[in-house]
């Protein structure tokens, strides 16, 4: 991307935490910002009971790491608000990322340990992308993981995305997004459907009713508007009678009611016999109401066609951030182009110490072609995982390779989470469903 | 805001449920959509054991109104992908709010029925701004009642917003907001300082301890930085050493040690007491990793100056979205001018039931000026309660008239939560701690 480019997008360069500013002054100063450097986006585990990660928001991040870029307004901010010294601020004006980036592709599983993205530069440069990176990654993947569950708990049933209204305004956007990828069909957020195209329906709100003298009045107004393909909301009043006179407006061929309250389990039941007896044998039924995995998967028995799920998508069901980490892992021992990379970590008491070095990751297989393990390693790659290597290149000197439609992450999730061993859906709290086993350089594994 | 504002703004125009425009379309061809109506914002429950809610947001809220205005690209888009029909693309293309909203000012406290915001104008007008009033409300609500159990724990000392890489790029920026709203002092997002003028500040990662060839060399570099006054992060390696070391580089006039991992407890006695005998005796203790409300109140005994707070906080601290709705309260017979406003509500059936009717809202406080009772009415208020309505008025006529410093809603936070109950900052879960008492027309309250 040129210069020109920050009207196409905005800046992400200052969607960055304060110290990565000052450490890069000081790192200037020391000298050692020059530094080639590796960091490591991992994660030391997956949200309690969660049997497996999805990795969400790849692309974005892609297009943040174009984006940042310091204009001349968020220089000028900088510099008024003492931030950092000019040295420093002549370096961001100049700044582009000239690095290489590797990584899961988005819509792939992962599990503890695995290296979700790897960002090699000089320290500098690689150093002021964390926040951005994480941002994105805990975000996103959180909501994939989750859509995840949902979308296996609905096995094979259209999922609708419908929470924009209970997350901020443009992470709703980005959930979608991220739903999608994991298997969501549609959303409800005209802004996903504006920023990534994915495809975006909707039915109507009690509002609509209430405005109206009679539901009678409002569904025959929807029906005007919208053809009998429409999906009616049936809940504002008495459930049934809504379903006679829906039926009634819009002929046996009406597209589908929608039920937003009550036992859904139920009134599923009553109102599919209903819509039969009607002859609307092929209305369909869509369920919304705070539905989650847990719930979906309770409706598994009940005639229902769709489920709208929107509260707890948004908020990762229960869990809405992953502990996704950007860790210096090896840096060269000086500034010299040719100096060697030395493994790094933190290795003070307590569980936050990370192991250093620049990792590759594999998944074996089991004679079934399942996944048996995450296999994670600082050394040579053994013979057999050659071909199962799961980091991809996704930038290199700069130059974005990894870009892909959002269908191609949304095909790799179905495909990964088929490899899975079958437990891996289960909804029941457990481990995660593949053990990451650490190869050494010397070669040996351990756990 | 005239058109020229989208260069100033983007579009929020799109931020926006697919239902809302094919509503407004039906509307507009049923001739309902110029009915004069009020949407009402309200919860109907706290987050469960939570005692009080703050609203956060409304600043934004008012920001996104004006920006509600529908480009050519979007209408485009709009129309490429058959969301609406042409008549309905013509409307839009026209649309600006010219109705009036009012609302409880930000940093206001709220309770179950508060009407937390008042819409009111034509049906069409309204009723598209549902989505992104909720996405702004509830996410910088639950953020801003976190925060501020948060700052009642931490009872005068000050806390750092340190959470942008746990959420979604931007919803960091807007949490930034709403803590500071809620009395956090600043913040580590540099696009909060951008955005909305919060105080930004930072110290260090271990990435830059490990990225010089000692602890020592990386101390060294900060300080010829940073000045003496910095914080410098003690827990890469050893922590009695890195003290020692900090300390002897630094003198006693050593700003502040960040201890990030461990036991915090115990750790920031044994740091005091070290930093004391080195003659640091100023230099203060920033503690971060993994705080929430609860961790802040078990330190509060012990020798810590600064809370950093990070994943807890923009997530809500277990409860990242509050469960406002956007409720349709009262509609005109008619599309006159002069046309009665009908009080309307849901009564399906279930929990979801709301109360029709505009309402007002008062605190009414006891003898000694301390809030006894969240008062909701829809009829004429009660004398002894028209000096403590909450609601202010936030547009009129479309022009925004509630716009204020981000520091009044920090002011009016302090002095709201100063004047509940002593329980409301209790931390163990309980009920709200004022009952909402509904009054109806005849004047006659309830519970």
């Amino acid at each position: 991307m040129d210069a020109s480019g920050a009207d196409r997008a905005p800046s992400t360069a200052l969607l960055t935490d304060h110290y990565e500013l000052t450490m890069l002054q000081a790192a200037l100063r020391s000298g050692a910002a020059q530094r080639r450097s590796v960091f490591e986006v991992f994660t030391r585990r997956l949200p309690e009971g969660r049997r497996y990660g999805v990795v969400g928001g790849t692309g974005r991040v892609l297009d943040a790491i174009e984006s940042f870029r310091f204009d001349t307004a968020r220089l000028d901010w900088l510099s008024d608000h003492d931030v950092v010294d000019d040295a420093t601020l002549a370096w961001l004006a100049a700044y582009r990322f000239r690095g290489d980036v590797s990584g899961y592709p988005e819509g792939e599983v992962y599990f503890p340990g695995s290296p979700i993205l790897t960002v090699e530069g000089s320290f500098a440069e690689a150093v002021v992308l964390e926040t951005v990176v994480l941002s994105i990654l805990n975000h996103d993947s959180a909501i994939a993981a989750a859509a995840s569950r949902m979308t296996a708990a609905a096995d094979g049933r259209p999922c609708i995305e419908m929470g924009a209204r209970r997350t901020h305004e443009l992470s709703a956007a980005a959930a979608a997004r991220a739903a999608y990828v994991a298997g969501f069909g549609s959303t409800s957020d005209l802004e996903a459907g504006f920023r990534y195209g994915i495809p975006t329906g909707g039915t109507s709100a009690h509002a609509f009713t209430l405005l109206h003298d009679s539901e009678r009045d409002a569904f025959t107004a929807q029906v005007a508007s919208m053809g009998r393909g429409t999906t009616l909301l049936v809940d504002t009043y008495d459930l049934a009678e809504a379903v006679r006179t829906a039926v009634d407006v819009a002929g046996p061929s009406l597209g589908a009611v929608r039920i937003d309250s009550g036992d859904l389990l139920m009134l599923a039941h009553r109102v599919r016999r209903q819509l039969d007896e009607l002859g609307a044998k092929e209305t369909r039924i869509l369920v919304t109401s705070d539905l989650d995995e847990y719930a979906i998967a309770a409706l598994a028995s009940a005639p229902v066609d769709v489920y709208g799920v929107g509260t707890s998508l948004v908020t990762g069901s229960g869990h809405p951030t992953c502990a996704m980490v950007y860790k210096l892992v090896a840096r060269a021992s000086s500034a010299d182009r040719d100096a060697v990379l030395v493994p790094v970590a933190k290795r003070s008491a307590g569980a936050k110490s990370s192991r250093g070095g620049r990792k590759w990751a594999a998944r074996r297989l089991d004679a079934d072609g399942v996944a048996e393990a995450e296999v994670v390693g600082t050394g040579p790659v053994p013979h057999d995982l050659t071909g199962r290597l799961v980091q991809v290149p996704l930038i290199r000197t700069g130059e974005v390779v990894g870009r892909e439609p959002l269908s191609a992450a949304r095909d790799r999730h179905t495909a990964a989470r088929a490899q899975l061993p079958l437990s891996a859906t289960q909804l029941s709290r457990g481990e995660p469903v593949l053990p990451t086993e650490v190869v050494s350089r010397s070669g040996h594994a351990g756990a």
